[in-house]
């Protein structure tokens, strides 16, 4: 009794064709079998499904979103902090440090070492070699072209290249990289400095921007609260006339309620940034039913016109 | 004490001019004081937030979107049902009707009455407003725009136009609408027996199709469990072999943990509906920790080849 | 050459090791060689992406979002349209309709009739049959168990007595619905009339919501700018003093700007619905640079205090 | 005429009180007129809505997301590059670097400099502010501590406190960072390679994981196509076999037509990544119809063993 069978049985009798239909069921392949058989949804994470809530908020309440400089110059967190800035912010900044380019002489005990691991060499291919090395000095030639390059220099193929590169000229291999004045950022607020100065110049006030991105701190150790990098979630209101009110309780307030919070307060902050205006630098704690107690979740302040 | 005069100090006194820029803060208006000022976030409605997921499960599980035909002619439901169809299903659907259009004459006693509201009437202004009647009557005539018309054939203004129809031609008014035999659907599949004879003719199996949409039931009375119009969310598997592990258990166990739940029941289904082979039809159930019981969340079959 | 051999090759020659490495690179089977393989992601519906994305626009201009009535008392279409109602509007509208249950006598004529089927029926069956058809009548008992209760009556199985009610019963399937005097929405302004009323009674203005769902118009045919059903996003502002200006022009605006457009016109409506107060009903054009044209896009207007 | 009185004459004559309503529109206010009055709707940045997209098309193909590390120790970049990793990848990566924390000794001139500036200072200050200085260079006490403990042990206000440490002890500031071993990812392999030795031992194969995160490279110079921090999208699958087919070609193909790119060229890599099997490096181009031209967009290849 197949498919075609029962539709047209169907016509005459759909009660009897129903119950004959039955008969067409097949068993699955013990391997196709539920639960063996199992469809995999793709999870999401729950880092990054935060910070797509915390996006929604935002622009929800109006704010547009910006990217901040990640590079910070020493000599800005020095506009930020004043003298305070190297034991109480860069002390705990990450340096960013890079290897130096060396400069290789190819004097005779490398030609003979060569030589001696069965290379022909002479004068044109020395000549090369020399101009090569002076190339990825200078920052002409790319890292990743230099066994190339030095190669087609001897005629030799790459493995070759390579082998001699890391014999004859141990130079290339045991450099220790040289730290920068610059610095990655510790807080959004070094990124906000940089970009508001731009904004202001061509753009109309009131400005409501946001940000969620990495920041970095160097911690003695990493634990739950304190990590090496980490998102920070921060916004920025720029008008005439901003208060505390209006920019830090009220916008805290929507914020955190998206979250399903309903109970906040707002604590003088006793850590002083010195880029906020004194007595400005408030906390937010929210009250989370379930743990029964006060969480702090926000910061906020007035920016100092310093 | 202004902002330049604080930003020329700082390149002195950092520390001072801070302490200094303390002054600067000015304290809000009453109205403009938290918690007065409050800013309110846009609130999305837990109905379409529960569609929007459960669209994103089915697009994560590979399903993709349809939508469906709505108004489903009574024969398409025979064609489920069978002979059950009046009283198991028919009986609680909903038909479309809608009001004739009228057969309208202008009798002796119409023209008097309008000569007696003070219009003017001839044979002309007759004519033309027979014509308009008759228009309107085979449809070519939209029914928002017979008042203008009525009111140019006699040449008067809307208003008194929009009156003479009131009151002389009360036929417009006194209408009994027509019982149509299309149906509004009342469960997902007879739209999907619709849109999937289609489909197969010109898209190569397997599909895997999703909606989430309305139905209708004409329920007695409505509770939480029983609504005039409610939401389904709805998929279908096609292919030459689907087996109830694959197309309903392993499909329902991967959207269910979606949304958080864990463990899953899967009982025939006493209700026997004729669209599914028989012993097919089958009930899922999963456990509630919080209500701590099972909650039955979805059904599944084969479809019958009917 | 196998994996464990290549790894411990890497270790004296890391170059080496790497190069046989690329023999263990085996052929796909025929069956699993691209283009023959393909992944095949879920595609979501243009329609449904364009609600998704007209939800995201009105949450993101502070609108909460509402589900407002479907079904609609001809008499709430009067009240938004005065005299007018019948032909301007309620002549487009889908009147609800559905069938009603049969007052099944069963007489000599039918007990004979089953008699002759070779049932065996007496009078206490038949006492309970008509229990059954009673209860049927006054809604007691469900149209899906109707065959289930018939049989049991007769103390026959469920096929028999799907057929008795077929054949001896004809009244059950003969029916012909009636119409009542519900509609379906055939704007949205239908249900912000009736959810509004409530809302004022217990939020605080200003309120703003919105709504993205279906609408029924009962359409002579159907083509691309007449369907009979439509989803309408709408939305409202519900305030003490509420202008054109603000509810109307700048709200269309920003919410156009979200989908690309940036050049928009407002023009007076022709049409002159009786719900707007007069001279305020003004629809909304966008440049179209693809099309370089004008398209109306919205329209808007004050609500009639009527 | 006011809102009631219309309301009272609408249920007398509902034209006439139509026509009255038309009254009670008022003007707006200058400063609220359109287009002076603007809604802003918050916008989201590029770059974070491409990073949504490529997420959500990532979840849809099955993929499940990671969050890599991204502090690199260099060795385990010699694990992926062998010999070749100082010229040709740690070159081109950022070390982190960060301050010391300076021995600071108190001597006598740095007494003496401290009685200059006003400040009584005795043996017991002394031996306490030895003591601040040894807990901040063995760690106990943080950097943004400092200024008050040294105050404190002077029995000075922080302002002082913060003069005399910038005067008398320069060596606070007068630091230069030390660079680490430790470098930023440079591409996203060196975060999957650590990500996926603990994932294969706890979860069952296959895994099909993906990551949308930053990345960091020493760029001799920025341009469009060389940033010195950019997001990486990359995934990887792991299983028992994994051919170039189902892992890289059909993978590029649906997660790029996602994104509506519809014709795919897959060109063997010139630049052979060492941890990739040899000749399994393979660029995707994807044809772009309106700059008529094929663009590089993807790459992909299969684990080396090593």
């Amino acid at each position: 009794m197949d498919k075609k069978k029962i539709i047209k049985l169907a016509k005459k009798d759909f009660e009897r064709a129903w119950v004959e239909s039955g008969n067409l069921v097949k068993k699955s392949h013990p391997d196709k079998e539920y639960p063996r058989l199992k469809y995999e949804i793709g999870k999401s994470h729950i880092l990054n499904d935060t910070i797509a809530m915390l996006r929604e908020a935002y622009l929800r309440l109006g704010f547009s979103e910006a990217v901040n400089p990640l590079f910070i110059d020493k000599n800005d967190v020095y506009k930020q902090f004043g003298p305070e800035a190297p034991p109480a912010v860069l002390d705990r900044c990450f340096y960013l440090a890079g290897l130096p380019r060396p400069d290789i002489g190819i004097g005779v005990d490398k030609i003979n070492y060569i030589k001696k691991l069965g290379k022909d060499i002479n004068d044109e291919k020395i000549a090369k070699l020399q101009e090569v090395f002076r190339g990825y000095k200078k920052g002409y030639l790319d890292g990743d072209d230099l066994v190339l390059k030095v190669s087609e220099a001897l005629e030799i193929d790459n493995e070759e290249g390579l082998s001699i590169l890391e014999k004859v000229f141990p130079e290339i291999k045991d450099l220790m990289p040289i730290a920068s004045n610059t610095t990655l950022r510790s807080h959004m607020t070094s990124g906000w400095f940089i970009s508001l100065e731009k904004m202001v110049k061509k753009s109309k006030t009131p400005l409501k921007m946001f940000s969620i991105d990495r920041c970095f701190r160097r911690e003695q150790k990493e634990d739950s609260s304190h990590l090496m990098t980490y998102h920070s979630a921060s916004c920025v209101i720029v008008d005439d006339e901003v208060t505390l009110d209006m920019g830090g309780k009220a916008i805290s307030e929507a914020l955190l309620e998206y979250f399903g919070f309903s109970k906040f307060k707002f604590v003088p902050d006793e850590k002083k940034s010195k880029y906020y205006i004194p007595e400005t630098q408030t906390e937010v704690y929210g009250y989370h039913p379930k743990l029964n107690e006060w969480v702090e979740i926000a910061t906020f302040g007035l920016y100092s016109p310093q």
